[in-house]
């Protein structure tokens, strides 16, 4: 049996993501055998009540309203941030600067400069570091990657990825605050770029590799929306929908959209890649399923498989941690796969990606994308 | 080339399965290699001047409105008969003794007695006979016949089967008449069974061969309408819903459904059949495609396969006389590929199916099925 | 602030469904607000090291290998029960007796008999008691019953349901033991029948209402097995494969079917059910979805809609406890749900249900069903 | 009744879309009620002995192999254009100037401004005129323009369109000839984007209007191909793939794809629409389907409805001309009801588009395409 090490965890930050990681830290345990063993020490938030409230659901030992002090504590061993973007460098450099590991939320930073600082930062005192893209954890996702990588597609062609949402159509719909700060250009630098695209960017570029040069368009449909600090109309700064076409290092090419305005789609994130011998796609809102099509099938039954990633027994990817075949899992569980592979890579001093360079990686995309929509030129992506 | 034979035809009946029968006849040699060209002799209807009309939009050399002199013409060669069920017997008969080929539409006759009656005439006089169970001959389910044969799926646990449709939840709807005469049980002898049953268990006994036993259900849920001809409300006669479960020969069980009252379903005909090594699925509203699962395929990749069944260049049974790869085709043309079979089946002297003895089987089931929901007992079906 | 009340667990049984139970136990806090919080005491198992290991991942404070014991402590309020069917009687009556709360995994037991008397035994003490039907507190499950209850869809016609599996096709799968006890009849009372088909009976008397009678066939198509204890080859005497017809006292007609040989299938447990204005579809492989066509729509609009039982904010079942609109939950969650209406319910004096005295009525379906297929004859089910 | 008027066709080309034409105008009259009645004259085709075998199978009257003298016959009213691009523009000036009205297969021309020479042709001699955007004539994409001007999807924010094939991915295939002429850049003028994209363009201008400005990319993937008439390796001169970015009109996003190389897809021509209430889909492997999303629904039973569009009695466009609800049609009904809406345009002397002007319009778009991609800029769509 497995000795047993804890690992003290702080979190910053009460929201979705707060909910969405410690529940990971609550339930890996209970799923999976890990030689590292979270202890979920304390929460950080900015009401204090709440924040109690929070560390009572959650199991956290404490509550702090301070994320400086709880960055100063020397049991802590793990930050865990879960704060707007744009509050992410202050408290990874001080993290990083304590010693502490840290875990981002993504997108990494509000801007490639930033997210430079911050590897340097990570990599200067050499903290276990990562980005929770947590997509790359879902069974049907995984999987993708180990066909690709098995060499089952061939030569890629063509890659393309949407993520559509339709949340933000009423005119009514506010901008900033706790709430809505991902709406608010100044907490979330971008709109949907770092929001959902960076998403399908970090997936693309860990299945199919990096990103040469990108030609891109923004639009922002509803111009002013009431901000709820001030209570007044102002401009609203982020882009609402995004779309870029782009040349990969491998040949192929790539067609990438978001938007929020795609009446009828909640969260629908979806990508499809068309290799030489066969392609596949997924979809968000069917996450437990891979769509595969494979020419080396006989002709006559040549058709899109769809496969249902729920094997247990090591077929799949995770799925013998679960339940029986058959019967699915959630969105929540690839934060607990993330979670899992995190320790596990600290165990076998092997770090799980994606790694802040990961990150900075889909940083840089994001950046051009921005850019090309704002001169209407294809731009190159920054050498990593 | 081959050197082309015309074939003389009389259609009876100008309704629904006039149409689709005449424009399979008409349409045939566009798309076929054939050595019999069907010839539209003469259409025979009830009323003369829209028999005429019939006769001018499709071509046919001559109207008519005495089907008995239809059959006594010297020139005809087979007739066509696509009258209601109660009418099949008398004219099938004469056809046969007038040494015509008989082509009659499903269900063969009103029972197994009168059909039994229709096979010995056609076979003492030896014409070609042939019964338009025309899914037989929709691409993706003779490709399910041929997966069958190849012994793909092994040995057969499951075969269930249904046809749903909606269109007589209103009880408006009257009985009776022209147009409604499926609704009456003097013109149709049953209701769901006779009509839409029996398509299931033709293709059963084609795909998966001879039904043993049987246990049934009927319900008539709407008890009196109102009839067309005496315009007033009368017990409702036919079966709006039958259900049974079965023994096959070969061992595997049998679940059948067909309803009138299935909200949501115009013309849902769908079977599966779970084999040893592989299943199938299919289903009339998007008939062009055929569900496999393989489980010899590579554990973590298997999948229902969704095969658009379009391909040319002999890979999917008819498709090559049609278009290009993944243009789909629709209902109509499985009467054209049965017409083609027929034809074909003439010049090379080797009868297409289902003959009027294969038709029987099918009769012989609906009547143990009308049985067995009548006396509340499982009933054998009777021996061939 | 709820003032929050312990309620201490005792689990017996460390097998799938202990695990299945133990996450719902641990996770209801995280996500629900509830005056009663679980709290893990014991867990009991027959292998003391496996046992203890099963409390250290779980959380639970002790492990123990006598169930007798269990029942007996002082400080336990609720025996929940996670073993093979012929084990649940005697453990639900001496807990019923010691005056415990009972929760009970599905089937509620072997047959009718034992079932009234478990009843009997709950009934008399007075003690809350619950049956794990989880699949009524699926969200779209929940929402489906809504539906209906709110006259939505009208008289019902049709209710059809299946379960369908594929595991034990293969011949050399052994029965009995620790992990197959489900394919041993002196465990598990009946094969599909108990396992699957019970779910699929519970599920529509209550969405549905009560059974009247039935028709019905079963099949064993694998002989024997080698049996794990013994090592040799025995007769199997579960049912491998079990279809009914039946009658709904609401008039409606029933099809049911369940198999383990239904290659490509492995959970899909299914139901549609057509009413005279709309009609609703589910199945267990895409759990998060519901399928619903409304004959109110504007008629060239009508079609089947997908409905993505996501959403938060009070529209659909639950769903304002988890994530964000478009986030999946999965399997699990079901449990999560039914551990947080128990406990609302204890709350509120309002017991949740299935009781033992609901699960009772469908005992005595599946008895109706066994009896029916060994003896050829529709067969009543018992009064309630 | 309608007196019936004969229209004398002759046709041009015998390839994939002469039959394609040829089918249309023999079915049109036994479906639809109209004034006037197209006589099929002439085929005309270069090689003698095919082509005569095309006119005796399709019913043509005679064969020719020169189209000049087509052309030039008194008793023939109407050109049909079927054959390859580079030759459109000649037949159609002389058709125009001979006084025929001209049917010209898509794209109209092999740019700009060949196709403005040909509409100063047929608008000079005021001849009726057409381009066969077949695809405008399916059923679910008409319906899907009904929608769209009744104002139920308000607003749009975003169009997007796809046609993916896969059958140039193998190096081997061969460039050039009767039968990939669609390879050679000499005779189609264009790869994907004049082949492919002109339809989605087609379909996009008449859904959503007119297409501002574009931002493109180009690939072709196998650089060299061996031609079918030198039979050496040449370099390919056609795009493979082609993607562009665009602006409309009325605000809202296009992005569009279309390649060869899309493994898994034979002719997946696929469009969605967002507005701010409803959202369409569609694709062309089923085409009788089109996906509906209402935002007006009742909140908790909003779902994407998977319309059949197989209703008669006039709510589906087209539909009460076939068979009953559930019966689904093919690709090539929407041939016959281009020939349906050609003829009543000309009895009601309203001409039915897309006309060469219409036409034109995709033409310009698709240069500007082109130009975009060779220059890397954002490029405008020249003005109507």
């Amino acid at each position: 049996m497995l000795q047993k090490k804890p690992l003290n965890i702080a979190t910053i930050g009460t929201g979705f993501m707060g909910r969405a990681h410690s529940n990971a830290w609550q339930k890996v345990r209970h799923f999976f055998d890990l030689e590292y063993q979270p202890v979920l020490k304390v929460i950080c938030g900015r009401n204090p009540a709440s924040t109690q409230a929070f560390a009572d659901r959650w199991g956290y030992e404490s509550a702090e309203t301070d994320w400086r002090k709880v960055v100063d504590r020397k049991d802590i061993q793990a930050i865990d941030i879960c704060v707007p973007n744009n509050l992410h460098r202050e408290i990874a450099l001080a993290a990083a600067k304590a010693g502490k590991m840290v875990l981002c939320e993504k997108p990494l930073a509000l801007n490639t400069a930033e997210g430079e600082e911050m590897c340097r930062a990570v990599e200067a005192t050499g903290v276990a570091n990562m980005v929770w893209y947590n997509y790359r954890r879902i069974p049907a996702v995984t999987m993708a990657r180990q066909l690709i990588e098995s060499g089952r597609l061939g030569r890629i062609y063509h890659y393309r990825a949407n993520f559509l949402q339709d949340w933000t159509i009423a005119e009514d719909v506010p901008q900033g605050g706790n709430a809505l700060w991902r709406l608010d250009s100044a907490a979330a630098g971008s709109g949907v770029t770092g929001d959902l695209l960076a998403h399908c960017i970090d997936t693309a570029i860990w299945l199919n590799g990096s990103i040469r040069d990108v030609t891109a368009m923004t639009e922002t449909f509803v111009k002013e929306r009431v901000h709820t600090e001030s209570g007044r109309l102002q401009p609203v700064g982020i882009d609402d929908a995004c779309a870029f076409l782009c040349h990969f290092d491998n040949g192929s090419l790539g067609l990438f959209e978001s938007t929020r305005y795609a009446r009828g789609h909640k969260a629908l994130y979806t990508f499809e890649i068309n290799g030489q011998h066969a392609s596949i796609k997924w979809d968000l809102h069917d996450l437990h399923r891979l769509e595969y099509f494979d020419h080396g099938d006989e002709s006559a039954l040549r058709g899109w498989r769809s496969i249902h990633v729920t094997d247990h027994g090591g077929s799949h990817p995770y799925m013998n941690h679960w339940w029986v075949p058959g019967l699915q899992i959630g969105y929540e569980h690839s934060f607990v796969h993330q979670v899992a592979d995190f320790l596990d890579g600290l165990a076998k001093n092997s770090p799980a990606g994606p790694t802040f360079r990961d990150a900075l990686e889909t940083q840089k995309v994001c950046d051009a994308v921005l850019k090309s929509a704002a001169t209407g030129m294809w731009t190159s992506v920054q050498a990593k």
